[in-house]
């Protein structure tokens, strides 16, 4: 199988697309490959080429596209992820899962019981590395697409935006404002959005906003699953009920 | 929320109980309880109890069960991962995951392309530290069974064994010899062993042995998995179809 590399502005009308630095390094310094080789390039938003090593560098290449190839599936439906901060590097987990399940872009919001702030996701560069992270899984995954991910709001914001996903959010089953509805009932949409809480779980607050502005409260049954698996249990049951793992 | 301990001999009918070792020393100098405080305390094979602290030491401690109480509720049904030996301490978090998700027993197998040894498991006392795991996670997830993890064993010693459970063993839609079944397809049995292979996948002659040994051959669909996500997801997948995540 030929290495992938990411390359944002690949376009199958150039004869020749300079690689990312970063891809750069990682074809020379690690792979040691040089011109002539043939490699995959994708472009992050579902195109996919054969390509040729047209120039190498120390920490630059460049590559001429051959062939357009057909990327791995995507999921039928659109499937974004609005996810609680996690405490320590729990996201970065729940980051590889989700594009690894087919994810369509993943919105972190900080919750009422969460333990950070926005300022201390900004000191720490988070964003930068989930994007890294990203990239990388959907490399791994043979995704040619990468999600996007949006850098951390409150969830209050998130409420206030206007939509056109269905909005489903996890809870616990004992967390009832209205109706509590098991994974098997939720339908398959367009798009959705689901909308998982940190660690602590949401407040009665957070419950009530959701269910005001028309969230569908999903629980995954009695069983306790740490936060930072609920994502990929949550993704992989309602994917296997809406039959997109087949 | 009362602090949890893993007694495996408590009995609600001694009066008495000394805790083990590890999780006496977690008590006295972790949490540094002492005599007349509340526990909670489970056997490892389904009894939880309310229990006192009757004597502490350095690294021991004894404690009096005083009340049973109704444990999380298990799975109605026996599922047993069989799971290829993956590199390095993978499996860790497929323990974790696994026993998190209400699995019955977990089989370690050296398959064809495992790139380990049984000798080389036995003498980084692999197994012993899984055991470890699973209590920590039956913990954290409140499970008052621990699943048993038996000693890794080839493959083939598997397919000979006697067994009473449905043999499901998830392939790549491509490794066809017979029919590929969508994870819809498979039913609810009393108990279901899944079978899932490390990072190279299965030789042609496994997915063969499989077959004739009467498996079902289970496909999660065409995206790309990581080896260490395969057993969570495909647990999840047939918990989901069989009503246990309500």
């Amino acid at each position: 199988m030929r290495p992938r590399f990411h390359v944002p502005g690949v376009n199958p009308a150039t004869e020749r697309v300079e690689m990312p630095e970063d891809e750069a390094e990682h074809l020379v310094r690690v792979l040691r490959l040089g011109v002539g080789d043939e490699v995959d390039v994708f472009d992050g938003r579902g195109g996919l080429w054969r390509a040729e090593i047209v120039q190498v560098g120390k920490k630059s290449a460049a590559v001429r596209p051959i062939e357009e190839l057909e990327p791995a599936p995507e999921l039928e439906v659109r499937l974004n992820l609005v996810i609680g901060v996690l405490k320590g590097d729990k996201i970065d987990g729940v980051v590889r899962d989700a594009v690894m399940l087919g994810v369509s872009s993943i919105q972190p919001v900080i919750t009422e019981r969460s333990e950070t702030s926005r300022a201390a996701m900004a000191r720490s560069n988070r964003l930068a590395r989930w994007q890294r992270i990203a990239v990388s899984s959907a490399k791994q995954c043979h995704r040619a697409v990468v999600p996007p991910i949006h850098a951390v709001a409150p969830l209050d914001w998130y409420w206030s935006e206007k939509h056109d996903a269905a909005r489903v959010m996890c809870v616990e089953p004992s967390a009832a404002l209205g109706d509590v509805v098991a994974v098997q009932r939720i339908r398959k949409a367009p798009a959705t959005d689901l909308i998982i809480g940190p660690e602590g779980g949401w407040a009665v607050s957070e419950v009530a906003a959701a269910h005001d502005s028309g969230a569908i409260l999903m629980s995954l049954g009695g069983r306790t699953l740490r936060a930072d698996a609920v994502p990929m249990v949550a993704m992989t049951a309602l994917l296997t009920m809406w039959g997109e793992l087949k």
